[in-house]
C-alpha cells in the first residue's frame, strides 16, 4: 500500500496514528540536529521530521533526497512544535520511522514553485513538470469544476449529452478545415468538425428537443495568443424555442457556474444591448461594461473649423478619461504611439485637457478656440480635471480603434478588475457582412442563422441591412459564446445559400442532407455555443486561454513537448494514397 | 411561445387548464364526427381531439395533416372518454381550439414507429428520421445517463476531468493512425489519438493523482460490426496504486452505474480469474460466465485408439450440452456446418450422445467402444440425456474454436439472458504475444504495461512467459475495459522497447518525452479504460455498438447520411502540400 492518507489530509485529531504517505520532495531543510522535508501531492503538503539523535542513519539518508524525488514514508503523526497556520496540515508533522525512494529525480530544469524561474519555452517543453506547479493545477481544477457544473445544470434542464462524429465532411465555407485522408475510401478525406452545427440541428429534427455536448472543435487558422487549432465548446441546441427562451436558459447556466464554482452572484437579469448600440457606445460587439468611458460623437461640435482631418472624417469620436488632465507630455506621447501601432493603425491621437481652472489645452489649439473646446467638453460631459481622447476617420474603423483605446485606458486606469464579472447579451447582429477580399457577402454567424422575420423583406433588396436572430454573451470584453435561432425551412435555407454565393449544386453537395432533413418536419430551433477555454480563462481572471489547457500548442500549432506534427513514414503515405508536393 | 407543456406532461390534475403544445403528428384518426391526433415529442404522446359538430373547419384542417407534420396547438385539457392506461398522459386529451402548422413533412421513407418498415441502408441514409423512433432515442438516453453517472462517480472519488490533445504525433506501433496534414508545418502530420495513454501517464508524472476523461479515440482498422473508426473511451489513471486499488475503484464504478442507471445490484465482489484459467476453462479472455458449458480435457481418455485426428492432436476438448442428446441429425449437421464456417475454421465436429438408456451414440463409433465413450462422459460429468461436442487440434486454435462454439450453444440453449449481467475480472495477462507475421513480440496490452515483478527475471530468457500487471473487465462475453499497472522507470521502459524491436533511436524519437518524464520523479501509477460504446450496448442488452452511437459509420467507414469522406478541392490539397498518388 502506497498511502493511508494524502499529503493534505492529516489534522490534530490524527495525532498518535501511524500513517503511510507518498509524494514528492518539495524541499529538504537540514537544521543540524533535525531535518525537515515538505512532502507534496495534489492535495497538499505535509512536513516530515527526522531527528539525528534518534535515528542518525535515517536522518542522513533523508538529507540526501533531492527535489522532486518520489518517496513513501511511514511514521507517527505528532504535534508540530512551530505551527504553520498558512496550510491546513500545519499543526502536525510526521515523525518518520522509515522511508523508501519510489523514484529518483534529476534536478528539474526550473523550480516547481508557484513562482517559477522557468521561461515559457522551457516550461512548454517540460509541460509535465510545469503542470506540477500549484497555480497551473489550480487552473485545470477550475476547468474540471466548470465542465462538471455545466453538465449538472444542463442535465437538470433535460438536456441530453449526445456525441456527434469527429470524422465528417469538409465544407470549404468558413475557416479552413483540418482534413484526414481515408485509407478505405481511396482519394477521399474526412474533415474534423469546426463545430457540430449541422449535427445538432439534425438532432433537433430528430426530436431530441434539448442537446448539449462539451466537445473538441478544430480550425486550421493562423494562431494568436487566444486561439488554438483545437478548442473546446459547450455546444447546445433547443427545439420549440424563441430567442428569449435561449437567453434565459443560458443566463441561468452562467449564473449557476459563477455561483457554484466561484461563489459569485451575478446580476439577476443580464443587461442586453443590440449590436448597433454596442458598436455606437463602445465600438465593440463584446464591450467590457465594467467601466464607462463611453464614446462621444463630436461630429456636430468639431466640424467646420478648417481642421481638414476632422472636416473630412466620417466620424469624430471621443472618450472622456476622468481625472486625467494631469497626463504628462510623455504619457500622451505614449498613448499616441500606442494607437499608431500597426495592430491599431491610427494616424494620430487628438487630446483635450480640461484643466482644473476651467481652461482647455489641446493638440489642436490652432484650429479650435477655448469656446469650441468647451463645446466638446460639454458634449462629452467632461469636468475640469478630465482628459478627452479623440480619434477620427471612417466610422467602422474609428469605432474599432477607439474601442481598443478604451480598453487600453481601462487597463491603465485600473478599471478592469479581474474579480468583477459583468455579463452582457449583445443581440440583433447583422445577418451578413460584406467581404472586400472576395467581393461578396459572408454569413456573420454561419449560414444556418435565421434572419429576423421583420427584416426578411430586405433579403433581396438590401441584404446588408438584414438583422439576424443572433446573440452573443460578452463578459469583461470577452466573447464567451454566441448563437442564433436557426433556419428550419428548406426554402429560406436555400435562399441563404444563394445569397452567400453557393451554386445550387454546391449547396446540395455540401448541405443537401440538412435541407432534405428540413422537409421531414423540422421544428423551430436555436442554440448557442460557449468557448469553454475562454469561459474558464475569464472565470480565472485571465485573458490567455493557453494556461487553462493541459497540453496547449504554440503559435505554430506545434506541441513542443511531444514534437508534433512530424513527418510520416513512406509506408504510411503510400497506404493513404498521398504524397507530398 | 411554442408550448406551455411537453407532450408527456399533462395529467388529470391539469384538466381545465388552457395549454399550448408543440410536436409531431404521429397519426391522424378520423372517426367521422370526431378526429384524433397523437401529438409526439421526446417526452411522450398527447391525444388531440377535434369535434366536427363544434368546429367543422378546424376538424377538416386537422384531417389533412400528414404524419410527421410539426404543429402547435392551443386548447383545453379535458378528461378522456376512453382512457389509455398504457401511457402516462392516457387519462386526458386536448380539446383543440386552434392550431398552426410549424413545418410540413413529406411522407417519411419509412414508418417512425418502434417497429419500423425501413431497412438498414435506408435508415442509415435518413438517420435523422431513424433517430426519431422511440427505441433509438432510448438507447441514446441510456448513453447520456451512463456518461453522466460515470462522471458523478469519478468526481466523488476525486478524479479530475482533464482534456488531452486530439492532434498528436503518429506512432507506427499498434493499430494504424488516422493522420492530419499540417498546413503550418509543411510536410508534417498530426495523428489522431488511438488513446490518450501517454498523456494520462504524463498527468500522473505531473501529480494529478487521479485523472479521467470520456474521450473520442481513433483507429484506422478494417471494420467489423462492433468496431467504429471513432469510438469513445472512459479513460482513467491513478497514481500511487497497486492493481488491487484499481480493481476495487472500478468495480465500484460499474456497480454504481448498474445501480443508478438500471436499478441492478451486481455481485458485491466481482469474481476474478487469471488469463490462463479463462483460456483453459472457456477458451476466451472474456468469458461469458452467465452459463457453464466449461471445457473438458479429453486428451487422457481419447488418445491411443487409432483415431488419427485425435491421436495427432495437441488438444481434444469438449463441452457438455446438457439435455441435448435428442438433437437430430439435422441439428448436428447444422452445428458441424457452423464450426466449419471460415470465421471458425474447424475441419469437423465430433459428438457423443449420452442416451437416456445409458448407451452412447457418437460420430466416431468406429474407433471408440461404449466403454471408451463412457470414460469421456465420466470426464465430462455427462449424464444420460446430455450431448458432448468435441473439437481437436492445436491447443490455442482449438480453445478459440470451442470458445466460439460454447457461445453459440449458449445462444441456442437460451443461456445468455440479456437481463442478467455477470462481470468478471480477468487478470495476469501475458506481457507479450508472438506475432507470426512480423516474427517478433508485440505488446499484448501496450508497450507501457508493467511486467509482474516476480516474472522480471524471465524478461530476457523467456519473454513469452512473462505475465503483466494487466487486467480486463469482461461481462457477458464482452470486454468492457482493460488496463494495467504502468512502467514508471526509464530503464524498464527502455528494455521493453528493446524487446518490442524498437531501435534506441526509434524509441527516443517516438517516446523520448515519456522516458524523459520518468527521470523527474514519476510516481507508480496505473489505470484502465472502458469502451463506452460497448459498455452502453452491454447495459442495453445488445451486442452491436452501432445502435448506441448517434451518427455511426458503416463497414466502409462512411457516413452515408452526409456522404463522408469525400474528395478535397485542388486548392485545399495544394494548401496542405499534398497530392494523390
Amino acid at each position: 500500500m502506497y498511502r493511508t492518507h494524502t499529503c493534505g489530509e492529516l489534522r490534530p485529531e490524527n495525532i498518535g496514528s501511524q500513517v503511510t504517505l507518498s509524494g514528492w520532495v518539495q524541499n529538504v531543510n537540514d537544521l543540524g540536529g533535525m531535518s525537515f522535508i515538505n512532502l507534496r501531492d495534489r492535495y497538499g503538503i505535509t512536513q516530515l521530521a527526522f531527528n539525528m539523535d534518534e535515528n542518525a542513519a535515517l536522518c542522513e539518508a533523508a538529507q540526501k533526497l533531492g527535489r522532486e524525488f518520489v518517496i513513501r514514508v511511514e511514521g507517527d503523526v505528532i504535534e508540530r512544535a512551530s505551527k504553520n497556520k498558512r496550510i491546513p496540515t500545519g499543526e502536525i508533522e510526521i515523525k518518520v520511522s522509515s522511508f523508501e525512494i519510489l523514484n529518483a529525480s534529476k534536478t528539474p530544469p526550473f523550480t516547481i514553485e508557484d513562482k517559477t524561474d522557468g521561461g515559457d519555452e522551457l516550461r512548454a517543453q517540460y509541460r509535465y513538470l510545469d503542470l506540477r506547479r500549484g497555480p497551473v493545477q489550480e487552473k485545470l481544477r477550475l476547468r474540471n469544476k466548470v465542465a462538471l457544473e455545466t453538465r449538472k445544470y444542463l442535465d437538470s434542464q433535460d438536456f441530453l449529452d449526445v456525441e456527434t462524429p469527429m470524422l465528417i465532411k469538409s465544407t470549404p465555407e468558413g475557416a479552413r478545415d483540418f482534413v484526414v485522408p481515408s485509407r478505405m475510401n481511396e482519394g477521399q478525406f474526412y474533415a474534423l468538425p469546426q463545430s457540430p452545427q449541422t449535427f445538432k440541428q439534425l438532432l433537433m429534427v430528430s426530436g431530441f428537443d434539448r442537446y448539449y455536448q462539451i466537445v473538441k472543435c478544430f480550425r486550421d487558422e493562423d494562431l494568436r495568443a487566444d486561439r488554438q487549432p483545437e478548442f473546446t465548446q459547450i455546444d447546445c441546441e433547443m427545439a420549440f424555442v424563441e430567442q428569449e427562451d435561449i437567453l434565459n436558459m443560458f443566463e441561468g447556466m452562467i449564473q449557476h457556474l459563477f455561483k457554484t464554482v466561484k461563489g459569485v452572484d451575478l446580476d439577476e437579469k443580464f443587461p442586453r444591448m443590440t449590436y448597433a448600440e454596442a458598436m455606437e457606445r463602445y465600438g465593440s460587439d463584446k464591450p467590457d461594461i465594467r467601466f464607462a468611458l463611453e464614446f462621444v460623437d463630436l461630429n456636430e461640435v468639431a466640424k467646420g473649423n478648417g481642421f481638414a482631418i476632422f472636416d473630412d472624417a466620417e466620424a469624430i469620436l471621443a472618450i472622456n478619461a476622468e481625472q486625467c488632465s494631469s497626463y504628462t507630455r510623455k504619457q500622451l506621447d505614449a498613448l499616441t504611439d500606442w494607437v499608431r501601432r500597426p495592430q491599431i493603425g491610427c494616424k494620430g491621437l487628438i487630446y483635450v485637457k480640461c484643466n482644473e481652472d476651467g481652461s482647455f489645452k489641446s493638440s489642436v489649439d490652432k484650429f479650435y478656440s477655448q469656446e469650441d473646446l468647451a463645446k466638446w467638453a460639454g458634449a462629452a460631459n467632461a469636468k475640469p480635471g478630465d482628459l478627452l481622447l479623440v480619434l477620427s476617420g471612417g466610422l467602422d474603423k474609428t469605432r474599432k480603434q477607439l474601442g481598443e483605446l478604451r480598453l487600453h485606458m481601462g487597463n491603465e486606469l485600473g478599471l478592469r478588475n479581474p474579480k468583477v464579472f459583468k455579463p452582457l447579451w449583445v443581440t440583433d447582429f447583422p445577418l451578413l457582412e460584406w467581404d472586400e477580399g472576395t467581393n461578396r457577402y459572408h454569413a456573420m454567424h454561419h449560414p444556418f442563422t435565421s434572419p429576423k422575420p421583420e427584416d426578411m423583406h430586405m433579403l433581396d433588396s438590401d441584404p446588408g441591412k438584414v438583422r439576424a436572430n443572433a446573440y452573443d454573451l460578452a463578459m469583461n470584453g470577452v466573447e464567451l459564446g454566441g448563437g442564433s435561432i436557426r433556419i428550419h425551412d428548406r426554402d429560406v435555407q436555400s435562399r441563404m445559400f444563394d445569397l452567400l454565393g453557393f451554386t445550387k449544386e454546391e449547396a446540395e453537395a455540401q448541405f443537401g442532407f440538412l435541407m432534405s432533413a428540413f422537409e421531414y418536419g423540422a421544428p423551430p430551433h436555436g442554440g448557442l455555443a460557449f468557448g469553454l477555454d475562454r469561459l474558464v480563462a475569464t472565470m480565472g481572471g485571465s485573458e490567455s486561454i493557453r494556461d487553462y489547457i493541459a497540453f496547449p500548442k504554440n503559435n505554430s500549432g506545434r506541441d513542443v513537448m511531444i514534437d508534433a506534427p512530424s513527418p510520416l513514414s513512406d509506408e504510411q503515405m503510400t497506404e493513404l494514397n498521398i504524397k507530398l508536393i
